[in-house]
């Protein structure tokens, strides 16, 4: 089956639910989109520490979008199933200064770049990490009227740089606006939990999914299911997310949200889920610096239930 | 070689440095100890949720020791290998009123028991998880006079509650006081990330550790070396912390900390090795429920250096 393409010039800059979408898909369509890097393709492999002093933060994640959901109301889900991704060959990352956890430790500009196949990722002689591309910029239109940078996320996703958004995993965001309004963006093809410095193996991608929509079911925050390959060696685990400005906050928000999925998935009891996710999660910085606002990721592993 | 033992009884409630020491060992030297369970053995397999009402702080987390370590002095490192825990059978998971992350949610005190082997947690029917035995409290005395609570943790380690502390973990400890002084407690036999209710498969556990001392090394926070039975399928990791009462701040210490600890161990320049936490360190939200102070672990694969 052919499949209709985004090219990666169909972007926007920041969030506002006024942009027009570029195609109407029904739910079980798929999509093939392609993603600029952050950087709106200022970095290339001749970029130099000098070539940071020209990002503009105006251009920053440019997101291929949107797409318009049919049938999409707010209240309702929206399933981004995550088919496949198409890689580069290359990426980058940099210490732009004041920017990141540690910007006071670092105040000069610094670019890496690193080569990457399938496999892996060259990121210096004798370290090599393992290629696990995914978007770190993804949601769909805030209802919130006017313009919102496409830097700190929101309750709708966005750049939430979850690093266990590899093809196979099943996102669930919340529909704010008709039609969804679905974009994304900010290719990375490795990065760990926080993005500290605030940027990852920085790099342009392709995209595939597969949409659905469940009707009438709101959800709080975006959430996930991940595959095994997300945690390499780890199986497959249930996966949500909390988000706002203090961490301590997103955390609760994020185990509040899992207990009431395992409730509903499992059938537990919700003391017995609080329990559980006691004794049983994984809770992780996702990111902290996406200013102003963070990303707290609460995770359950799906082979404790047998 | 015949180790010594000290029993469970020879326990203290909380961080004192005038604390007398049970044993003087020297580097190099193994030593076995008993834990408590967390309630100072008022919880039994015959507890209901009405036991809950009898918990008091004042007992809570009871440290077997101290331990004086000859020749340690303040600015030196206390190197404590953890080489194997002795399992009891059954542990206690409660929801205590007033305490964990979602304290509001759950007002209501409930307890729950599960029975253990060496393979696994029964935790529920259908449910069960790795057993992962790991001492919740491990730490040296404090330098600051006076009584400290047993429930938050110090700089100096204590109510980490980091799950990766798994036999075969090398635990670094900075030491503020002549001859460290170290205590242990909290026996878990697993636990999530965070421990959200505040409580883990709660259980007295045995304990068989090996000391040593790195004269003049100076370190902020407790960090770990951990092997690849930490984390189910995983691969061996560095692992740095930061405790405080804000987690932002506490992660920046942590990870600064790896940082430095890359540098030194791996010949990398600081600005390579910052941007190489962006792209493949774990960042996990080791707990945030010991009030008022949290800690964050920052986690680096060592598989990645070839």
């Amino acid at each position: 089956m052919a499949i209709t393409t985004i090219h990666r010039h169909q972007h926007h800059l920041g969030w506002d639910n006024r942009n027009a979408p570029l195609v109407n898909v029904a739910p079980g369509d798929r999509l093939a989109l392609e993603l600029m890097d952050a950087s709106r393709g200022l970095m290339t492999p001749a970029a130099t520490d000098a070539t940071i002093a020209e990002l503009d933060v105006a251009n920053a994640n440019p997101l291929t979008g949107p797409v318009h959901i049919d049938g999409a109301e707010p209240g309702d889900t929206l399933v981004v199933r995550i088919l496949d991704y198409a890689l580069s060959d290359w990426g980058w990352t940099a210490i732009i200064p004041g920017f990141g956890l540690l910007a006071d430790d670092f105040p000069d500009a610094m670019l890496h770049l690193s080569r990457y196949d399938a496999a892996q990722v060259e990121f210096a002689p004798g370290i090599r990490l393992p290629t696990r591309p995914f978007a770190g910029t993804i949601g769909v239109a805030p209802a919130a009227p006017g313009h919102h940078s496409a830097i700190p996320p929101l309750a709708c996703g966005g750049n939430m740089d979850v690093r266990s958004l590899v093809a196979g995993t099943t996102l669930y965001l919340p529909v704010e606006v008709p039609g969804a309004l679905f974009s994304v963006g900010d290719g990375h093809a490795a990065q760990g939990d926080g993005e500290l410095c605030g940027t990852a193996i920085e790099t342009t991608l392709g995209i595939e999914v597969e949409f659905d929509l469940i009707k009438g079911e709101t959800i709080p925050y975006p959430r996930f299911r991940a595959p095994a390959s997300a945690w390499p060696g780890g199986g497959e685990r249930l996966v949500t997310t909390g988000i706002g400005p203090d961490l301590y906050t997103a955390a609760q928000d994020a185990a509040r949200y899992l207990i009431d999925r395992l409730c509903r998935e499992q059938g537990m009891a919700p003391e017995l889920a609080y329990c559980l996710l006691s004794v049983a999660a994984n809770l992780r910085i996702a990111e902290l610096v996406n200013q102003p606002q963070w990303t707290v990721a609460c995770e359950i592993p799906l082979e404790i239930f047998t």
